[in-house]
């Protein structure tokens, strides 16, 4: 089973030829292996993998988006491994299947930190009906959101019914996440008022919950406190997702106390959402806004990278924002370069 | 001086020929009538009227730039005319210039809705130290954009040292207004509460400074109340400039109360902000995003506005929002149609 948990690597070039219908046969039948090798082949950079990857996606697509999709953020140090280690035990335990992704934009400069760290989730990965990967590392921020997207999409076609995507509360991964999953939580310490401060503007009004952890011994009572401090300010928001009103509570995850009235939230979320109709009106939107978000990143990429556009930019830039050169100018001239027998 | 504040109009084809010269010394020469066609000029959307106008914009650029830009937004109803009018009344009486531009996102639906209205500011439109031009109609929202900038541009090389930029409290115009100016206030009205509940997320946190205004009668205690308690929101929000604390006070527009202290506000923010560089470093960046969200927009639209993607984006477009095809499959698809033979 350790053995399952390990990437597989695939060899650089077509050494060795990938059987695609294989993989897919693999992953339908809810083998982790074909899983781990499924999303090594969604992270390969290599444009051969991709279409590979491609032609198995479109096999696996029948078979997916039966899940809840549930995305975990919050500060360092808020307890998220041990929260995903605990909340994702007894899920199992209960008899679903839980795949856990992660989204980290430092990876790629890293070469992946979150969930690296396996030691911390050592019940979990070992569970039969567990599947843990570590974020994907290298390529651009773009890249990581594809390829955690579709690797949701190839633990769905292997019957994982509960995905959790952790992302750590910096940068621009919480708006990523929050776009492909349906539910949201954020998980903060006690102390709010001094954690607020530290915290990425906005990222409360992502949250369809926000969970108090470390709710155990001497830190009960401070974590009752936090726990009212945010249903104040949440008061004041709008609430991520129409018709759900955003709360907050209090956990130990350490102490599994207070994790299975999460669980019971997100059940009733999603009877809510389900009923009014948000839940399919959100997946849609979310696969519509993936698309255009994916057309606006890659006209920018054709554009940043050519060559012209990229002799010609420095000085332009400097011009304009010296105030030598209007915005409109600049425009015309970089477009005339750019448009120029291309 | 009313028929200078009327917006003249220049000939759709050129007939007359437009003297692009004479209109650069007329705005130099601080001529309110010279501002105005100048301003129509930029507002102009045919091809030819562009080219003056850049022609035009560049012989003013040097003269730009040394005026205090402030934007102003707020839920309709929260008096930001009667507001305007009394705070820009007190400027021209202290020896300012004052230009009062808007943006309004309905208004390329509406024909210009805001300052349309200019009985609300019947004193400050005849004071000879205002200029109060409504917001210009037609055009996408990239474009309103352009030409608020390039009318500030215009503004400031006719001498007006404030610049204040209007904007209704909806859509995706309040986060463009907060990228064309220094300081940014959010007028409100008392009962914080039910107002945050209908006001737009993170708009908060784009504030300088947060006005209840209304602040007479009986209605001083109820504003009091409801600058604490907007005080107390701010604490768990980022500052929207660093350095500075964004604050809630209260004045009443209507009975000149508060008014002069809103001045002594910004003024030692432009002093704190110079002194850190702050100030600059904004200035830079503003022009720096704008020129990068101009080319997106651009990209986008010769990409949307192609023949070959208008005809091929709905089907794709259905297949990705129903799973049935990936996002990356859809995305590869529309770039071999967009990229063939052009």
């Amino acid at each position: 089973m350790e053995e399952s948990q390990k990437r597989p690597r695939f060899k650089k070039k077509s050494g060795l030829t990938i059987d695609v219908n294989a993989l897919v046969n693999g992953v339908l039948a809810k083998e982790r292996t074909s899983l781990a090798k499924a999303i090594t082949l969604i992270e390969s950079n290599s444009s051969e993998h991709q279409s590979l990857s491609q032609t198995m996606l479109k096999q696996l697509l029948p078979h997916t988006g039966k899940s809840v999709r549930i995305g975990i953020t919050g500060v360092p140090g808020a307890g998220k491994s041990t929260f995903i280690e605990s909340f994702g035990t007894m899920l199992c335990d209960m008899g679903h299947r839980v795949a856990v992704l992660a989204v980290d934009p430092s990876s790629t400069m890293t070469g992946g930190s979150i969930l690296g760290d396996k030691t911390r989730m050592e019940k979990l990965v070992r569970h039969p009906r567990a599947f843990v990967r570590p974020s994907p590392s290298g390529g651009t921020l773009g890249g990581v959101h594809r390829k955690t997207r579709e690797s949701i999409a190839a633990c769905e076609a292997a019957g994982y019914d509960v995905i959790l995507v952790e992302t750590v509360g910096v940068g621009q991964s919480e708006v990523i996440v929050r776009g492909m999953v349906d539910f949201f939580m954020l998980l903060v310490l006690t102390g709010a008022g001094d954690e607020l401060q530290g915290m990425k503007k906005g990222i409360m009004e992502l949250a369809d919950a926000i969970i108090v952890n470390k709710a155990d011994g001497g830190n009960i009572k401070p974590a009752q406190k936090t726990k009212s401090e945010y249903n104040q300010i949440l008061h004041f928001l709008q609430p991520a997702t129409k018709g759900w009103t955003t709360r907050a509570y209090t956990c130990s995850a350490l102490h599994y106390t207070g994790i299975e009235e999460i669980w019971d939230i997100i059940d009733s979320f999603m009877e809510n959402t389900k009923k009014t109709g948000i839940f399919m009106e959100r997946r849609h939107s979310q696969a519509k806004e993936w698309l255009y978000s994916s057309i606006h990143d890659r006209l920018a990429q054709e554009f940043f990278q050519d060559e012209r556009i990229k002799k010609a930019l420095p000085s332009i830039l400097e011009q304009v924002t010296k105030e030598e050169r209007t915005v409109s100018s600049a425009l015309e001239h970089l477009f005339d370069v750019y448009n120029k027998n291309s």
